[in-house]
């Protein structure tokens, strides 16, 4: 059955620099490709973590040998990422369309997502972006006033607030794309980040998740399924342990209860989890499109099988 | 009467760097908002000039310091400016839209412009981008075989290819959302240049001029009316000479024989009324449609009185 969805790409389908992007870039265009080929409408959110902090860092460097030059917001690091990541994923996704004989069009839309400048996100920036850093760098820029924290184990990172997305501001120009039968690349990097002040969206400092943006655009776009990849198969309780188990299904309810059991890890299936049941939860529509909006986490290989319900872990409603 | 209307904003619509730019975003966007007001259909081009310079020098900054960093391509950097100057574009025009209570959104596409790699332009550079240098400095980029040039007595600047467009890859993608009755930026910096090479295609080394991407964007979805924006209110000959004359008119051919004359300043004027020529020149859609085709060049500010045959330069195909 035909579905209309939203994948959300993460690092993995990324890669960490421009070498590794376009690389990665063909084999994330082939497996969604094998999802608009089996009828599918798909709209594509990414991340921007390691190219947001490029950018940032690129301009911070021109800026010290050279005072006159502009340090960019972050919401403005942003926009850039969008263009940066969006003219590749929409070039290499329209060649593999064009190898495969589908003359759908594919476009990245610059796409601005609401905050709330009261979200307590912005008192406490957890969201790492940039390369990693030895500890004593990153102490260098602690001392700065710049946040940094360590990241799962691999190196100290750059951090910035996350606040939650509350609208997609160009939600209208997504609807009409896939109205006309095309494929939106959107909210890429989570969407730059603005709050409305005094009549016009201004720019915040952070970096919202591009899972819990990818979920909110799902649901104003009435989406049937929100493809969440990740770097596992699918999503496991007692991870890592003797006991660990790889779970098929989950309900809204089940997958509250493990997160009130501290099963999934924060900054990495902690948000996942979360923003595939604010999607699954979420109220608008009617009360059937309501009832059947599903959540997928699982690896981008293995999404067209998840959709016919063969492997990843499946979020519904419950009853 | 309702016109579908594309417009090309030059630099001094965008300003030359991030302070100027906004503020001269609000103008620009008043402008515009005027002729949304009046009924007509709209879409965006925008230069890009000392913005994708900025990029540039940003990341070449970066890579001078950590020989690690990624060097971005002209048609990186290119796709780099659309989001950020489109970004900027469509919160302010849509603040003054909401100003207004006009719910038309506005969404910028990354845009990418085909081009011949055969095109004459790659062997001769002379779009210039970037901010200005003195003459000893333009001397050390020469060293290096970077192209410089002098630019209309301002000073010197870097200097890159400007092949013709020759296709815009994006261009269904736009036709949907004026379809929708949503307000496109698109062609941002004249597009990201690309050329197809083994079935995908490949950025290239250039800028491509913003007005004859507009004049190829106004030819592809059908438009009434091309306006290229400028710092004069029309067109003259004998410029700046005793006997200099302001034009209310041209036919192509009256304009092809000024231009056979020299009367048009290479890299200022000329373009401008050559972008104009190939508008109202081409040969799609209906005889009809294809007759009644008309470019202005005007001031912004000075749009909304051109389009009402009040002041500007109207060019039309003549007999």
């Amino acid at each position: 059955m035909k579905k209309r969805i939203v994948i959300a790409l993460g690092g993995n389908a990324l890669g960490e620099n421009l070498k590794e992007q376009m690389a990665a870039a063909q084999g994330t265009a082939k497996a969604i490709a094998d999802l608009v080929e089996a009828g599918h409408e798909i709209v594509i959110v990414h991340g921007n973590g390691p190219q947001v902090g490029m950018i940032e860092t690129a301009f911070e460097t021109a800026a010290r040998a050279d005072p006159h030059f502009p340090v960019l917001p972050m919401s403005v690091c942003v926009a850039l990422s969008q263009g940066y990541i969006g003219y590749d994923l929409q070039n290499t996704l329209r060649k593999e369309l064009d190898f495969r004989h589908i003359s759908i069009p594919v476009a990245t839309i610059i796409t601005q997502v609401e905050v709330d400048p009261a979200d307590p996100a912005f008192l406490n920036p957890t969201k790492p972006i940039g390369g990693f850093m030895k500890e004593a760098e990153a102490e260098v820029l602690r001392s700065k006033g710049i946040p940094v924290m360590e990241d799962a184990g691999r190196g100290w990172r750059q951090v910035v607030a996350s606040p939650k997305p509350v609208n997609i501001i160009e939600a209208e120009t997504i609807r009409a794309i896939l109205a006309a039968g095309q494929i939106p690349i959107a909210a890429g990097g989570g969407g730059i980040p603005v709050a409305l002040q005094d009549g016009q969206y201004r720019g915040k400092s952070a970096v919202i998740d591009k899972d819990f943006s990818a979920a909110k655009l799902a649901e104003l776009i009435g989406a049937d399924m929100l493809i969440i990849l990740t770097a596992v198969e699918k999503v496991a309780i007692n991870f890592g342990k003797p006991d660990q188990k790889w779970l098929d299904a989950l309900t809204v309810e089940e997958a509250k209860k493990h997160i009130a059991d501290n099963q999934f890890a924060k900054g990495s299936m902690l948000p996942k989890v979360q923003a595939a049941i604010s999607f699954v939860a979420s109220d608008g529509g009617s009360p059937t499109e309501a009832a059947q909006r599903t959540a997928l986490i699982t690896l981008l290989q293995k999404a067209r099988d998840g959709i016919e319900g063969k492997t990843g872990t499946v979020i519904t409603r419950g009853c």
